[in-house]
């Protein structure tokens, strides 16, 4: 038994939902995406959101066209608009990243995903800094100074593979970011930009000289960047791969590593975004879609924010096509919710963590208590990943009151699991809409409640854990308004007999 | 264990949602009526809606005035038309109720209900047949005649009691009627005019001294009508009423009589409808807001279609102000919802009845066996009302496929059951926007679902069912579309050990 | 020609969006009322609304009732938060206003209204201030005292009157405010409690006298009120009343009335709100649904705020029923939309009012120009009511540009004139859904637009003026996109011809 | 003067809504696309809708895999779900166009547009075959084949242009089609297949050849399609091409030609589908955005039905990308609304022809008079394509009544312009919410009422057309409702002296 103190230990903060990431930005283009993000932020409530590609063809800006002669550029915002406008609306904001290369701008041929990402340099860095220099203006032209300014600006994505940036060329790297930042600051000096936004593989030198370069040349460098993922070796099967997953802990542990790495150097103090954070960088890893993956994830979601300012799950949507075009409706993406927005488990911990309060009463390994202004007591317990079978039992501070009424939100292997539903029916690659609806029923967590007495101040809550599942307790006070003369076992016109629908009896 | 055939033994039909009754017509002009409305049309769709009021003074149709010295009536349908606009957008028709009496075409000052409904025959029939004239002519000036005909035009309401109809003299309402009908039918002799909308007390006689006088009279009349109710005697306490309640086939009783009571007349082949019908009369007996309601009915919705052409639960909505406007949520109105959509038990046991298929394939004291045209199998199920504790089994004809997937949803006392958790919140009178929210969400059914074998074309399901539960199994034949490649053991990049999520191990 | 000087001659301020008048609450409730308001939220944005009845029996609040033996009072707070949570969710808080008395607390039988609202004084002062504590309590609870400090409570509505106030006592009335305030300030001292909401016609001495009381008192009084009105005798007929106009000067005078009146009183210093104006004080009169009204108030709305905290057009709807409910669409009603959101002209007066600047450049006898920070200009203008054909001539300083777009948008007796459609249709009294919506575009104001030079930093505008036209005039310096290639002239393919679809030729 | 008789010359039918054109299939999952869609289907409402992409690799279709060393497709609908399922939600059907080719499955390196649609022959007949049969078996398994019967299912695009089918070769197109009609009616010999999608250039002998090889083969073909454009050679500037434009008769011829040509073959009683037609076959032609358009498209749209049983506006809305994303809101895209559901004037071509009647009771080279089923008049009326001033006299028949209500509603070069806004605005590339507010306003049309007396059962309209002016002039006769004590002249307290606000006075 936890007892948990009446004095609060911490505060919750918001880096655990500072942002979120997205597939390319011209899917955000898309309505299931809309739809998808629209009741994300209903229920959760992201702050920014960043991906890649804003800079790519598909989103239409950087257009070359012969004129008298001469080769010129045109910088058309037709898209970009369309995004930003529409993430405004919904209420979240860009973490802007500053990439890729459009093709007629880059050295070379090499791509990456699908979709055809380019990754060569640019064949002139003047043009790109025009490039970066015109979506900046744009942008603040359009939605003004003020709000601009809250927007990271980050400059391209994992520099340091060889995937993302032909020959991971560390140098070339730093000189992008020197084209790109004095761009960004030539708009206006107050902007937030930053990077490298390293792979969770970077070698340990790599942030030092970085650190080192801009110091040197005197760059702005407003944050420091990087990813986290535990998944081992890809073992792919048509449409799909398994992993095998590091403890949830070596999460934590590259959330922390670039302040260790940063110490002494002149970018010591700057806020820390974990920029894409999950378990298997994979969009077609099936552990994306389980309870397990929820469990997983709760202690790194629920304690993250004690280590850096954001991190950034990547994605809250499997709308997404870096690997190609979906082929069923569940397939491993990274999505919190699927295609035609069907909650898998982890968004359910990311909306529990929506319900807690800002005042951390207690953390432990397996739960975090935390309190409302009103003095209403919500906890996130979770069993470890894989397993199930323990209680959590905590003595929790209720200064009033004789009871407490008790609320109780879970989701596990059966519970608020669409995949199981989904696996049950025949793994239907497509579902019809009689199906969808079903699996959106099948979704939604599993709610109970009952009344707790209070002695001496306390309430005892005892949390039994199944497999893998998360569940959120929401304890307050009850205001007994009754008024004197009902008796519910007068319900059917009796006396003293029990009678039905006697809700206080346990 | 009972073996359901194979081969349909009659059709669902669809008298249980022929229609469904409100409170007074002016409450319809409400936002929240109408938002309650939207949610029941979408979730269970009836068909017509039948309520008091509708030539009543808050609706503002008869206007007399003076000009030039003479006594003139305006005839004016702001509200009528902003009524039956709402009702037809939200898919529902009016089962009209020519009733009360203006208050400035009463013959007296007797009112009903808080909200004063005049009940005094008019003091001249001449001015009450240009009103039904005028009134039935304007709905078939703006709807159409093919679509007024559709709606059955019931002459008053309860004329057997006092409280409803002066005296309750017979002889005067048979005058009514006839100036009624004949006014309905001066306007199109198509038209569907019947009555006498009975209530439960009214003595044998009555209906065949009514069929006397229509047959004497050469009268229209299109159907027949009356109430049921099987309630006792009032006992009163503050805002709120407790009754005994005789069993509930007392009410498929009350459905068989008129046809019994008409035999030999000539409104012996008359279809037949129950205008309005609920366990208690009194709207602020709690038993409405019950487990034990759904169950106590269950037998009558499911049932009641074998014996009248429509029976109309009385009401849809705790919108509704005959005692007054309630002074808590949960007040034990007749209302499937509260105000602000909180669902109560008896509105999924109507829920469950919508996905009911229209095959029956069986019957029984706890149980309704349907089929869909693709062949999928819903069966209702309920626990004798105020019981628990027994074990309904079945086994269901399923042609093809080895397994099903089998859905199970439920309310019981302590599931999808709203009025459980408002008592143990320390009912609330009016909750805040956070409360409803729970409420809303405690009182949505729980889910569940597996999959069962199929051996020799039967799936044997077993519904153990818990106090007061109304249940909903709804079976399919799985189609497997997992891939030959697919092992959930190598979930976690593992080979044969057990994984987590999954869902087809029960 | 009236050279507009660049420097700001004052603010424009909020006092004419400060609050709106409404049909009594209960009315509230309704969907065409929160639909029409929901409509005037999004195009105009008033910040407060007032209305009657919040105390009246229609909202259930005041609830005796029996027990053990005495009379106990239930408060109930159903309606009220149904009302209040819609308010607030459209983005509009209450001005309170505590009355009128409910049935069993009235000392008389005395009512107002078709509705019948009670308006004796309370038989027991005491339960009166019983149930204004628990109503204000009530509202702290449920939005927070922060929220409801922001909230005038204003004590009765024209006790000066003896049809809304028995007698127009006084003395009676200064008792009801002091136990009023009293039951305000102490649930918390720092919510704002005035009146004495006195009528157009309250003989001088009033306010002093109760300036006088309060003082003496030592009551609580933070802001004092009062109605305007500019109408003539009644001239009655059926449904309608004809009634002569005063000037709208007259209206003005009113504003500044009790400034005057209670200078030198120790109110001298307070907040003054017009808690109600119009030109006829009748739902009934057809003056309110002419294009002659909008340019009858204009230089009210634009001037009123030079001289009140706020002015409160009496009503935002039709959805009214103090003398009836109105037979026909059009019927004088006080609303700035008719039921089913046809605009009046008066409604485009505010929302052209909405769309200007808050610097104030210059004001005249028929026109207002306002400057938005980004530099454009709005200009309103008027025909003098009942009037015509003269043309505002203005020069606008532009101090950047070689030419402007200018944008005008009007009403008038053809134009943005709903009501002068309904009339040529032939007056139907209830138009169906095709008219409705011939109406709402007959509603919508004219809109033209074209660019003019800039020379010397200055644009000349000229505004010729209709018949009873209102015009809004939009101006903002071109910043041109179009590319050196474009021309218009080979639109066809073709060279030097005049093409069709030059939109910048004149 | 034109005397339109009282009895119908012929029927409008629905040839000019059956279907209409849209961007590649894939866009389809946008939010601007649906959208656009929602507000075309609100207020015209196309039955079909006809598109490129189905199969290619944007869609996702086609997904080939090694499985056991063995090369293996699977058929994955993920978007094709979500975009017919939104068809349908939106009450519009697929017109299936079987195209382009996936890239795995073709036999070279060809493709067409910005996008990439691959254009050689399969590599596999067997397996385009496999591709088209599992594609229709999928839409009939998921829709029903009640439902997808409805659809045409044409084998591809323009065929005879080597830039859509490889070397424009003939006897491949047909080998094409023989696998392709076979899979399709190997699901279901019902379904309707049909081509081949002819462009405007195709010489005369290819149809008689293609009627030739299907009757030669006995191949199953239920209908015959072309195209249909009017526009000369392609003058380039950046982004933008000017071309020559054929009179607009010139569109009918060829809306004529395959019923000639047909003569005598077996296809001859086919039905024909123009499955594209407009004046520029550019999607960069800024004709596509002006009020010439209008009034060019006019008299095609409203003869169009006479020749053919569906022709197909090339396309809805300019989301759309076969020459790049576009760098400007208005950049001379096909579509009736621009991105963010601007209307150009020939969307309000047809939103007027959805105001039409069925019996058609005058045609003329400027206008089409029908009449409804309630007896209301509707009148299409336009200039000349590039000119105005002339004006259309018509006696129209009025058997009741002695005046009738007058609506007019026209777009021109100065109403309902937003081109001509925009450009007046600057020709801003991508406006903020503001000025697309603004510019949504200004693509209204312009609408002004009358009365007009009707003698001998007639009524005179006169319509004078501005400069490349389409005009709606509805014609109802008024029933006076307006009661006997109105007189306008009191409106203000007066007697006899002339009122403001007489809506009736011409």
């Amino acid at each position: 038994m936890i007892r948990v103190p009446s004095e609060p230990v911490g505060r919750l903060g918001g880096a655990w939902r500072a942002c979120v990431g997205t597939g390319r930005l011209e899917l955000a283009l898309r309505r299931d995406y809309q739809e998808s993000l629209a009741l994300l932020q209903r229920e959760i409530g992201f702050r920014h959101i960043r991906g890649h590609g804003l800079l790519s063809d598909g989103m239409g800006v950087h257009r070359p066209y012969e004129w008298q002669g001469a080769r010129q550029v045109r910088h058309a915002f037709t898209y970009v608009d369309q995004v930003v406008d529409a993430y405004l609306e919904l209420g979240i904001r860009p973490f802007v990243e500053l990439g890729f290369m459009p093709e007629e701008l880059a050295s070379g041929k090499q791509t990456v995903f699908w979709w055809g990402g380019h990754v060569t340099p640019p064949s002139s860095y003047q043009e790109w800094g025009d490039l970066v220099r015109a979506t900046v203006a744009h942008l603040v032209d359009r939605y003004g100074l003020e709000e601009v300014r809250t927007w990271p600006i980050e400059v391209w994505n994992e520099p340091d593979l060889s995937i993302f940036w032909q020959d991971a060329d560390q140098e070339a790297y730093h000189r992008l970011y020197e084209a790109s930042a004095l761009a960004v600051t030539d708009v206006d000096a107050s902007l937030q930009v930053g990077g490298p936004a390293l792979s969770p593989g970077a070698d340990d030198g790599w942030l030092t000289r970085f650190a080192a370069f801009v110091e040197d040349r005197g760059l702005p460098v407003d944050f420091v960047s990087r990813h986290a993922y535990t998944s081992g070796p890809a073992q792919e099967v048509p449409f799909g791969t398994h992993q095998t997953l590091a403890p949830a802990g070596r999460l934590l542990e590259q959330f922390a590593a670039p302040r260790h790495e940063l110490k002494g150097t002149g970018l010591a103090g700057l806020p820390v975004h974990i920029t894409e954070f999950n378990s298997s960088y994979r969009p077609d890893n099936p552990v994306h879609d389980t309870a397990f993956h929820a469990a997983y994830l709760a202690p790194v979601v629920a304690g993250g924010g004690e280590l850096v300012d954001s991190f950034s799950y990547w994605t809250f949507s499997d709308v997404f096509e870096e690997v190609g075009i979906p082929t069923a409706l569940f397939h491993g993406g990274f999505g919190l919710l699927t295609h035609r927005q069907v909650k898998k488990p982890t968004y359910h911990l990311y909306a529990f963590m929506a319900r807690m309060g800002d005042e951390v009463l207690a953390r432990g390994d397996d739960h975090l208590v935390t309190r409302h202004p009103d003095g209403r007591i919500s906890v996130l317990a979770w069993a470890a990943a894989g397993a199930g079978g323990h209680t959590v039992r905590l003595s929790l501070p209720v200064p009033d009151g004789d009871e407490v009424f008790v609320r109780r939100t879970s989701v596990d292997e059966e519970r608020g699991n669409a995949y199981t539903a989904w696996r049950r029916m025949g793994s239907p690659q497509s579902p019809g809409l009689r199906l969808l609806d079903m699996l959106r029923e099948a979704a939604e967590p599993v709610r109970s409640h009952h009344r707790l007495p209070v002695r001496d101040a306390e309430a005892v809550v005892e949390i039994a854990l199944e497999l893998n599942e998360v569940t959120l307790v929401e304890v307050e006070p009850v205001v007994e308004e009754a008024p004197p003369w009902w008796d519910e076992r007068r319900l059917l016109g009796g006396g003293a007999e029990r009678s039905p629908g006697d809700g206080n009896s346990r």
